[in-house]
């Protein structure tokens, strides 16, 4: 039986990487984008010259489209590489399109404001129960433009439904680009959303000019902290160890390339958070993750104090200096404070 | 009550830089090193050009020494800085020279091969029992030329004995250095050691032209795997994902100034173990570590498949290509294999 095309909806640099993976493994994709100039380069040239490296070569498989009727009819998986705020909008799109069940995958990171909801839970209340078999999340460490170069890359299928996530480890699983499968979808959702936090508090020492053993510190605190978070919320700790967890944070701080990292350079050599949004003129999910988290930390009563602090300076005008000293100068500490091992998770 | 002066062992770039905090505090130091010239330039014109920036000036409260006896005699703390092989030899020079009981301390890092001890249980077998008040690790994340600049740095102060690490602490803590504390000695020791191996690993993979998405993945799947190992030894997991475990790995691959990373690289480069030895002129510890939890991995049964395709590369002449591509094509599989928390630590 010949499989049917796969929808990808979202032709930025990771959506485009994602289809060539899916091409590579002999689907046909159906890649949806809004701006039709982009779609003309990636159906006439085979390149995204926008998004990726010119030298990048998109496969035949790949039709680019702007229209998402066209792109969603008739097919059994649908993939999500929208900005969050896109979530909620292209459900409703396309709930009108599909009418038998569909596998929904989604690659977004970002935690709603205000609801505080996952990528995923967002797209079950927008999608008509009928028309979703499952919903899985694909999440880690991963440049789009390696992806592409098919140099070696692994990330992880979530989902609540086990035989959903393995479809769509088949579905991507090739040589280059290795596919894990995680249960604990909360755990991959979160860890990929938080992670921009630490991103950004990391780019911030780097803007006042500090080294790598903060950055260091930094990230090996920061991951304590959101999964200290994440385990409240209900994730398994051990996810916040794994590669939409570290493995994420590793590539986001450790990346010039990085939007959050460079937001939080900016802001640590003294410009304003709204220049810096200016400046680089589009949305720095982390900013707004931040608040979010804050916010959760404060209601389910859970000490980050890298979050408190950077959210202090976001939001508040604290002096990016004063944050990091504040940071340093904390009480003396036991590093694992219950010696137990089963109760003291995320209490580093 | 006056002070008594504190001794340190090893005049290298760490051995000086944990002079400079210790003199920063206020305490006289006396630094023992083997070259009469490095202790002259550190006597005469408080610098040590030959392992640190020409830039850093030394403070007067260190008086730097060749002559081991001078150093040690009428301390309370001794903290070695000297490189694994010298544990032993110095242990038993000293040991002449001490009549009371001292809290020793060590910063190195690695693992005996053959007998597979780490460094506090060499001290321990060559330290007469009546002169030891305690033995504690220091060890973190932290480059000795940021340190020496008085850069924002996090380490962690471990000992079976916590009194002696919180006195530790105490000696060492300021606003630039913070010192947390760790009761878990075995996974403080292994993290800082192990973690030599990933470093290896991640310049290896660099050298073969992969990119960040690789290299987040091999730190991410390599502290699973040391975290599984040190595990079985009896260390707390959660050790691993703390500053001398994680914070340590990330400063150890995300620099191109540590002697495993660029080892590494050089081989992935295509150059052959023996080469890249004599080409860097000194010890590379973590290759005698790779052989060292080679053994513990297949004597205690852990599945450690970093390790071991790293193992064929030095000691059997498989090519950094086909390690790399094994890793890559191993069987699909769960992140996290069991999903109840506190049975699956280190079955990432």
């Amino acid at each position: 039986m010949k499989q049917r095309p796969v929808a990808v909806l979202g032709s930025g640099s990771w959506g485009t990487a994602l289809s060539v993976v899916l091409a590579d493994n002999g689907h046909d994709v159906r890649l949806w984008g809004r701006s039709q100039d982009v779609v003309d380069d990636i159906n006439l040239n085979r390149k995204n010259e926008k998004y990726l490296n010119e030298e990048i070569e998109i496969p035949e498989k790949v039709h680019a489209s702007t229209d998402l009727s066209e792109v969603v009819t008739g097919v059994d998986t649908v993939i999500f590489v929208v900005p969050t705020k896109a979530v909620r909008p292209v459900c409703q799109e396309i709930s009108q399109y599909i009418q038998s069940p569909v596998t929904f995958v989604h690659a977004s990171k970002g935690v709603e404001p205000g609801s505080s909801l996952r990528i995923s839970e967002m797209m079950a209340e927008e999608l008509p129960q009928n028309i979703v078999e499952a919903i899985v999340a694909l999440s880690g460490p991963s440049h789009a433009e390696e992806v592409s170069l098919r140099q070696p890359t692994t990330v992880t299928s979530s989902s609540n439904d086990q035989e959903a996530a393995k479809r769509v480890q088949d579905l991507f699983m090739n040589a280059s680009f290795r596919v894990y499968t995680n249960s604990d979808m909360i755990g991959v959702e979160l860890g990929g959303a938080l992670k921009n936090i630490i991103a950004l508090a990391s780019g911030l020492t780097n803007g006042l000019g500090y080294g790598d053993n903060a950055k260091a510190a930094l990230m090996t605190r920061g991951l304590a902290e959101i999964s200290r978070l994440g385990t409240k919320m209900g994730a398994n700790p051990l996810t916040f160890a794994g590669l939409s967890g570290l493995g994420d944070l590793i590539v986001t701080c450790t990346s010039v390339h990085s939007r959050n990292w460079r937001a939080g350079q900016l802001i640590g050599q003294g410009m304003s958070v709204d220049d810096v949004l200016e400046e680089m003129g589009m949305v720095v999910e982390g900013i707004r993750t931040t608040k979010a988290a804050k916010q959760l930390a404060d209601q389910e009563k859970v000490e980050m104090p890298i979050t408190s602090e950077l959210y202090d300076v976001l939001f508040h005008d604290k002096t990016p200096e004063d944050a990091v000293q504040q940071l340093m100068v904390r009480v003396k500490k036991q590093e694992v404070e219950e010696p137990t091992f089963d109760t003291s998770y995320g209490q580093l």
